[in-house]
């Protein structure tokens, strides 16, 4: 048996989200689909970290063990041959038999992405969130840096999640502006359920002035979601990049 | 009387191109039905110049008269509300009774944009067309400096066009390299049909070393579209700017 990583990118636009269901079209399920067809075997890929419907990912990572003694460059190109327009492995290598690509996991990098000026953008429309109304980007630049280092963010993620434990620790934020977009860049050890899009979407509340830069430890210390922004849509959000060790 | 100009951002994806066709969707289209439907009046645009079908725009021009009073921000904002999320007006301004958007064109500027790296992009496949191979930069410049000026560039164009005249003036032509993407910018007074997608087809050729840069001249020369590269494709192909005096 050998254990093969693959690094992918895909559109999340017309997708529902990663993980298979039942019911609707997913990237799990074209990629496995893709997997059968190439390697004539059944293969389950466990993936670095979920990621919901309309939200896109650069460097997604994921693997899955095989008997096949297929080249990973063939694997690579097979795959490529048979996954639709809007998903791609960029990479497939073989990997230590032990690699998992959700335990092993390091840290996941984010880009939140808003077009910030009027009017809106149809070349952007499933790629960039779009807020007409000015945000002040040194107040949301303050809130960021409230968050950074480890803290419970349950005040910061949708109810509902099974997870017990909700701290992480957010290695580095940064809040740019170019252009009329303004970048939010998030790297963490793990995130919550719509973590990212709930800190965007209270960085945007802070950017308005309906939310005081100062109240960003607060909100944290009361682990109350709805002392938090609202969730911000998922167009905007791109899973970047996974570290391993 | 008043004359409107429009400028225009559209994503040409779902489109069959700018102009008015009996039986397929057109950004014209879409445009004049917000138009009645915001000044409950029949109006017809004149555009600049059209697009292809798949060819996008951040700078589209087009102008109509109207008798309506209405301020020009209030019909562009009654516009974007109708409009689709492809299309987008980016400004509305009254302008000289005479002016003609596409009479009154000094010069035109497209962009061409070339993915040149492996593999496909998903979030790039509707906004620039991917070559795998490598392609000479430095050779496609040479070849790109003996079109700039004025020349007649018969051998640029798709036949069939009823233009009699296909002499046209390319100010200039740059082409550059950034993370992988090839940004071919052309900015001349007109483009003959499929001009701007024969001239990087061709530019390509010579990229991939199939054509020498110092053919073009004798290309040009011929006047003859067999000589010249193929057309490529129209997702890579976006109207970025009208010039007017």
């Amino acid at each position: 048996m050998r254990n093969i990583k693959l690094t992918i990118e895909y559109d999340g636009t017309n997708y529902a989200g990663w993980q298979l269901q039942s019911n609707a079209n997913t990237v799990q399920e074209v990629i496995e689909r893709a997997l059968f067809r190439t390697l004539k075997e059944e293969v389950r890929l466990i993936q670095s970290g979920r990621t919901d419907s309309g939200v896109h990912a650069l460097g997604q990572v994921a693997n899955f063990r095989t008997k096949s003694n297929l080249a990973t460059h063939k694997i690579k190109d097979a795959l490529n041959s048979y996954l639709p327009k809007d998903v791609v492995i960029k990479k497939a290598e073989e990997v230590d038999f032990n690699f998992h690509a959700r335990y092993d996991t390091i840290t996941k990098s984010y880009r939140y992405t808003i077009l910030n000026r009027k009017p809106r953008s149809p070349l952007n429309r499933y790629y960039a969130t779009f807020i007409p109304y000015p945000l002040d980007i040194s107040s949301m630049q303050d809130a960021a840096r409230s968050l950074v280092g480890r803290h419970d963010f349950g005040a910061f993620q949708t109810k509902g999640s099974k997870v017990k434990n909700s701290t992480r620790t957010i290695k580095d934020i940064r809040v740019r502006k170019r252009a009329g977009f303004i970048y939010i860049d998030i790297e963490a050890d793990g995130f919550l359920y719509n973590m990212v899009r709930t800190i965007v979407g209270t960085l945007i509340e802070v950017g308005r002035d309906r939310l005081k830069a100062d109240r960003i430890k607060k909100i944290l210390k009361s682990k109350k979601r709805s002392l938090a922004g609202p969730t911000a849509p998922p167009q905007g959000l791109c899973l970047v990049k996974i570290r391993y060790k």
